[in-house]
């Protein structure tokens, strides 16, 4: 069934942030079509968090809106043509990686005008669909980074997607982005496994974790972040985290 | 008025520490005499923290079971031999410091075997009188650092204080404490301001703080935390922390 009033999306992968957008986006009335792979489709029809599961991007894709790409940073790339291909004229595209200029670039590659890229500034520690909740966006910032060739048209409505959940829309240009969160989340997160790492590193600290007060748990919550998604991200962005790395030695070398 | 049971305290410095300490062992029956300069110490008999306000160090241990030294850790060294000389026979002496190796040196270069370190993993980043919670303590790691000389019942009524206020005292050498923290709570404090510097230096990020998620807000809200206490942190652990710091240096060179 399709909705009067555009407000049909297909999100291709359902982990912790596709699964928490589908959840906010079917109580805010869209009617949400998924794709993953089967057990998490399945979990997540069980848990009502879509409406239709589809086998295939093609499939998830044939009839909707908006279609958010929420899958790791090289498979959001690769789906990126697949699904401008098989999706109708009127659908207007995004993704929700933590890196965008390699995803915009591609975009503009392809001519991609209604391909508008996003992150929601909305991360935990935990991950995978069973983590999913619909608040999860619920005050956050979710950047959007249009570059000149994109669609006016298609940014709007995503800015309408991003308010629907609760978000607050900012527009940076794709580089900006990665250069912004390369100290305020990627940096951060190389610090948690480092922080964590040094202290079971020292035979005596390690013994003695338990101890921990409130600041250090907060400063390693992170390290639980699943390992394989941060690598991609990291790769992404490396020139980036390089020069946030530097910056943060810098910092560190100057007096209390 | 003398407590029959032993629980009259003098508590020497009102800050986050001291005044939450005051408030958390008035609550469980304690009769708290404190000391500090005249605006804390007005503020805290307002708040009913303290019973009694002593204009002096002499006076607040004149007539007391317990002595508890939390002030910065400079000062509490100072404060050492004095309390210990005007402190009743009975009294056993006790502080709060996040140091404990010095202080404790000291303590046994005057032969106070009446005297056992103490560090209550129960930071915050807030600071002050005006920032004390009688329940800042509950639940909390309480380490105490008694050494060979330590007089076995001094212990134990600081094991009882310690639970009175709800934590959990758990038993160190003074020197693993110090190594301990270098890596649980000093380093963390150095990071904070490092993250939150770094990301302030960078002339497009620092426009862009707001869009922080909170993961950076969790890992530099440390960053509030006084300065000038911290360098006297920082300086009287100063061995601990180098270490702790090329620990980390090596972490953040190893592969994620």
């Amino acid at each position: 069934m399709r909705s009067r009033h555009g407000r049909r999306v297909a999100i291709v992968g359902l982990g912790l942030i596709g699964g928490s957008l589908a959840r906010a986006l079917k109580a805010a009335g869209w009617r949400v079509v998924g794709h993953d792979r089967g057990p998490v489709l399945r979990a997540a029809l069980r848990a009502r968090a879509i409406d239709e599961a589809a086998a295939s991007v093609d499939e998830a894709v044939a009839d909707v809106d908006v279609i958010v790409l929420a899958a790791s940073p090289t498979t959001n790339r690769r789906f990126l043509p697949l699904a401008a291909r098989a999706a109708p004229p009127r659908a207007v595209l995004t993704d929700v990686g933590s890196v965008k200029r390699a995803i915009c670039a591609e975009a503009r590659r392809r001519s991609l005008t209604r391909f508008v890229g996003g992150h929601p500034m909305a991360g935990r520690e935990t991950s995978g669909f069973a983590a999913s909740t619909p608040d999860l966006f619920r005050g956050r910032r979710w950047i959007l980074t249009p570059d000149r060739g994109t669609n006016p048209a298609a940014l709007r409505r995503l800015r309408g997607l991003v308010r629907d959940v609760g978000a607050r829309p900012i527009v940076m240009a794709p580089g900006e982005h990665d250069r912004v969160v390369a100290f305020l989340s990627h940096v951060p997160q190389l610090l948690a496994w480092a922080l964590l790492e040094a202290a079971r590193s020292d035979r005596v600290t390690s013994r003695r974790l338990d101890v921990a007060g409130p600041a250090f748990r907060d400063m390693t919550r992170l390290a639980k972040s699943p390992r394989p998604l941060w690598r991609e991200i990291l790769a992404e962005n490396r020139g980036e985290v390089r020069a946030a790395l530097a910056a943060l030695r810098r910092a560190m070398r100057r007096p209390v």
